[in-house]
């Protein structure tokens, strides 16, 4: 396996619902990768794209091959990924592997959304089917619930009082929000404070509105490239040092470890190793933090905290930049915006701009090593990234 | 990269609406896979899935993951890929690439679909998604609608009269109807005739209903190995010695081409150039013979038979096993089905079956190189593999 650059990167803006379809802004950040990179859209031999939802929001099942046709290089192959979540993950994972195997030399990984078109009651109930069908979906789940009944069952496995642990997932938040009100792109640019958290509706108990990330339309992408082609592309090469992928079963299917999440245990491992790192050498994070407990699950799994422990961490600001673990610079899912099967590629987006030392107020200084963490529906995908400057 | 074998392979029967999910169906068939390899569930190392229907149909977005768990090896890798009726295909091409790189040893490409269950005319509009839905979709425009407009076109390009085109292309579904009555897992075992064709109801003229395949429930898996870990589980190798895919735009930007397909002929360039063979080395072919006029436009993109003279072959009988190309022995998506996500997968598994010369009454006697064609979409996502005996 030969190394694997992360070249140019792009993003459009992510925003609430707005008037260009999926295939319009997967172009858009794809055109932004390309520039990027210093390549023509020719270059790109194949492009793998996270979606999960443009079917049921527009109608539109193949959004990879359109894409590919508007960006003038309808003859490559295209492949389109569904791992709820982490479709984009799992189409950046892939695209790594076709250039490490040296079978191309340039592919685009990518993914795009418009999910805030369809407002969220759909959206929420549309997404739900990324849980299990035959046993969840069918009884009235929803994610937000799936979150909220971990929450409860953290509170009891750790035993942390409700009303304290209420308050550290807050802070979490409070954190995505303070950073997306400097990251230009976000969905939503505005601090917020705890008390702004406990003054919102009830989702699902304990979850409360600012507790939960939004549905956002948005795209990314990332050109990946041989370090050979790469050399003569740019001067500040990122690369792909670690990647990790495991599945699970439905919630039922995992209760002797819940609230752990065993696929991403298992991911994550797979990562560091290949990487040859620990979570201790990892400066930069982005993490799936769809809710406010995800963040406290995702810190626990992937070796940064203690199990029971990441909450009063968080409290203490030890997942903030300058802290023990620099989580979610970019506002993340909670304030960043989460178009489902771009997220991935908008984590790989962030975590390539920390390693240039290219994000301004929100700069994690001197960052070395940043890593991805993607959870697709209740456990069922779990993908990991992990990059390197140089 | 290094070789890689298609050892086991699994397929449920193919049918109409049934009562077991797009899970139990992809499991049933992986453990078909899985025993005929000679091996256990947890020497997968990855899944790669093809589906295209399942959130629609069941509710069931991430089936990738729960069929790894109902097979006992949720912690893998385990991916959905979305291509039309391509999903499969694009699948077992990537599988094909985990183990020619040499990152696994031992993966299980596979498709399932239960769109039989949604009934025809409603899987029919749902399908259509898989068109662009900025400009075909949204104009009303379905699949039998494309073939329609296709064949009035491969009519007057060609100017083969209207009528005598009807019963070259009932001759399709004739051949398909009787070879799926020599095909035990085939959703129609039973043979048809020319005057049954004529006698169908007018679908999108001038196709009649026994000119398009049905909507299917169904699954297949294949276990692909390396060279090294094949030898010691079989004795009858069929190895994948040639990749290829290609994407497309929607029909008006295809237009100055039809009614060839151009991804066609970029994607099977690419598979001939890797085996190193030519049409004329191809045995055996399971073509994608969604309408009778695809197997015309496939024979032709191909290499098969020049433009415009497909029609005349399959009237001549050059397309039946003892002809110049044996086409669709398995009785092909009109006679076999075509579970969309499944279609490419159980291509697969026909064409190792015929090498290994375990197809009975309808076998291709001394087949060495077999051929899969799957066409997604109105030409948006086209693979093709050619395998080969040993």
């Amino acid at each position: 396996m030969r190394k694997v650059v992360a070249l140019g990167v792009g993003m459009t803006k992510f925003s609430g619902k707005q008037d260009k379809t999926a295939v319009e802004l997967l172009t858009e950040a794809a055109m932004d990768a390309i520039n990027e990179s210093n390549i023509k859209p020719k270059d790109i031999q194949a492009m793998f794209i996270g979606n999960a939802l443009s079917d049921f929001c527009e109608g539109q099942g193949q959004p990879h091959a359109f894409a590919a046709d508007a960006l003038g290089i309808a003859g490559i192959p295209a492949n389109r990924y569904e791992g709820a979540c982490a479709s984009g993950s799992a189409a950046a994972r892939d695209a790594y592997l076709w250039v490490a195997s040296g079978y191309y030399d340039i592919v685009l990984a990518g993914g795009t959304e418009t999910a805030a078109k369809m407002g969220t009651p759909l959206a929420t109930r549309t997404f739900a089917m990324f849980s299990d069908s035959r046993y969840e979906y069918a009884s009235g789940l929803t994610f937000p619930g799936v979150f909220g009944m971990l929450t409860n069952l953290y509170s009891t496995r750790y035993g942390i009082p409700m009303e304290k642990l209420k308050r550290q997932l807050a802070q979490v938040s409070v954190n995505s929000h303070y950073y997306g009100a400097r990251n230009p792109k976000a969905q939503f640019q505005k601090e917020i404070s705890i008390e702004d958290v406990f003054n919102g509706i009830m989702v699902a108990y304990p979850l409360q509105l600012l507790d939960c990330c939004p549905f956002t339309d948005g795209a990314a992408a990332v050109v990946f490239a041989s370090e050979e082609k790469a050399k003569k592309l740019t001067n500040k090469p990122v690369s792909v040092v670690g990647i990790g992928q495991s599945s699970a079963g439905n919630l039922a299917s995992q209760k002797e470890y819940l609230p752990r999440l065993r696929a991403r245990e298992i991911a994550s491992k797979q990562a560091y190793d290949m990487a040859g790192v620990k979570p201790q050498d990892i400066d930069v994070i982005e993490l799936h933090d769809c809710f406010s407990t995800a963040t406290l699950i995702a810190l626990e799994s992937l070796g940064f905290f203690e199990f029971g422990k990441a909450a009063e961490a968080v409290e203490k600001g030890k997942t903030k930049i300058g802290g023990k673990i620099a989580v979610n610079p970019s506002g993340g899912l909670k304030a960043k915006g989460h178009p489902i099967g771009a997220t991935g590629v908008a984590q790989v987006y962030e975590i390539a701009r920390q390693l240039r030392g290219e994000c301004g107020e929100r700069q994690v200084e001197g960052a070395k090593y940043g890593m991805t963490d993607t959870l697709g529906g209740d456990g069922g995908t779990i993908v990991n990234l992990i990059l390197k400057k140089g």
